[in-house]
């Protein structure tokens, strides 16, 4: 029996109890937290996420201050957003959309958001708080996997996790947060040599790729939890790295794609943005 | 056959090259970088280490600077001595040495460190730049592991490197250099189930565990190079986290204790402190 697990749920749940403690604190300090999430440029997809955590700060009852530079915006005119924005003290939190159009320094423009305000989790200054295991906001993304496993109770102390994929955004950061954890933990990339062989070893397996369905069966040891962190749009809908049709009876606990890592960003989000406004009070 | 790694002799060579270039620099600049050293207390081993740097750093032909504080130094006593040290154009490097006397907040002295003074890798902000993959002052014993790898010929890329030991000096670091090297990377540590079916997947295998004599040709792989960042002495002298007698005839590669990877921490530290004086010149 595979489980599937239902992020869906467990986002809203989230997002449910932020929104209770937003209201609290209206009605106690009237303050609401204010998220800032900045958009340079017209890529569709990025338009679309932004949209969609808008509408999520507005459902949590947060403050949603946003802004919009044109493509052709100088690396000047968004690093002085930005520095606005730091400055700001109505804005708890500070979201720089990526990618950037080309010729911008995101490393750079990312950096000036004050550590207190990154709940993206996804400065040098947050990285560096999480490689020494401080205390610091942590990328959503991999936030939200360990979310997903501590609410089906997988121990992952001595677990052995393995994570395909080593990008800055979610590989790297989510083989650190499992090693807080204490599991035994492998990185696996695209130059790793026999990927089935190491798959097989993990207890907890995350997918992070993005390689549509790059996992099947013979890379999952009977009974393992599997968290697919791929989105695909394909010609049959959305898929993710992970062909989890031949998972089902396999697998111990899966993800699905859609409705399992992909909400919990959003859920994330807005728990970073919280405990950002709750530090930042007086 | 296993091949021991002469730590020493590649440590001298660095050592020599980096007293070279200090050389030229006095001859062209009139200047010599300056490494500052923080020695707070009285512990015996402490002292010994600074000892060994001080004089290497001489050697190096660099500037050595160095402040001892009584053990009872207090919190703003240390953080003034490092924003002095800081502020001075003539001190490129500098070290504070660990650990400090109980009731002082390492952490937050280390933070002090300006980055790019940071040449023992250690503060928040050098952590976040290797997290990130950006460039910047690695911690000086994973480096010195690196350097012997490279110097050996050993081919990381796509190699399975296991690294026994999350420690944020050694393991973590480690780990995370030997990702950006394109190695599959294991972190296994106390919490490790089967600690030798883990370390016998590894092409290559840093021990960093601070346990004598934990790793033993049960453990390893035959062929696979084993780097050994233990040492503790014993009554049969120094030892390391490897038993490193029965790997002989079984590993291919082996850093001996003492003699490997111990004197890299030093070779390390100046070529960290030339990388430090040329980026601030002008």
């Amino acid at each position: 029996m595979t489980t599937l697990i239902d992020g869906t749920t467990t986002a809203l749940r989230i997002r449910a109890r932020v929104a209770e403690k937003v209201a609290h604190s209206v009605r106690i300090h009237k303050r609401a937290p204010g998220l800032a999430t900045i958009l340079v440029g017209d890529d569709p997809a990025s338009a679309v996420y932004v949209a969609a955590k808008r509408q999520a700060i507005r459902e949590a009852g947060m403050r949603d201050v946003h802004h919009t530079l044109p493509a052709e915006a100088s690396y000047p005119a968004v690093a002085a957003l930005i520095d606005q924005l730091a400055d700001d003290p109505d804005v708890c939190g500070i979201l720089l959309q990526l990618p950037l159009p080309k010729g911008l320094d995101s490393a750079a423009l990312i950096d000036r958001i004050p550590v207190t305000k990154d709940v993206d989790g996804l400065t040098t200054a947050s990285a560096g708080l999480l490689a020494r295991g401080a205390d610091g906001l942590r990328p959503c993304t991999p936030a939200g996997v360990l979310w997903l496993l501590d609410a089906e109770g997988v121990e992952l102390r001595g677990a052995h996790a393995v994570v395909v994929g080593h990008s800055e955004l979610v590989g790297r950061p989510m083989a650190r947060m499992l090693l807080q954890r204490d599991a035994t933990v492998t990185v696996a990339h695209k130059h790793t040599v026999n990927l089935p062989s190491i798959t097989r070893l993990a207890d907890v397996l995350v997918v992070a790729a993005g390689v549509c369905g790059l996992i099947g069966a013979e890379h999952v040891k009977p009974g393992a939890a599997v968290v697919d962190v791929g989105i695909h749009r394909t010609d049959h809908g959305l898929r993710g790295d992970v062909r989890s049709r031949e998972l089902q009876g396999h697998a111990g606990l899966l993800t699905p794609v859609p409705g399992g890592v992909g909400p919990m960003t959003i859920a994330m989000l807005l728990a970073n943005t919280l405990v950002a406004f709750e530090q930042g009070q007086p």
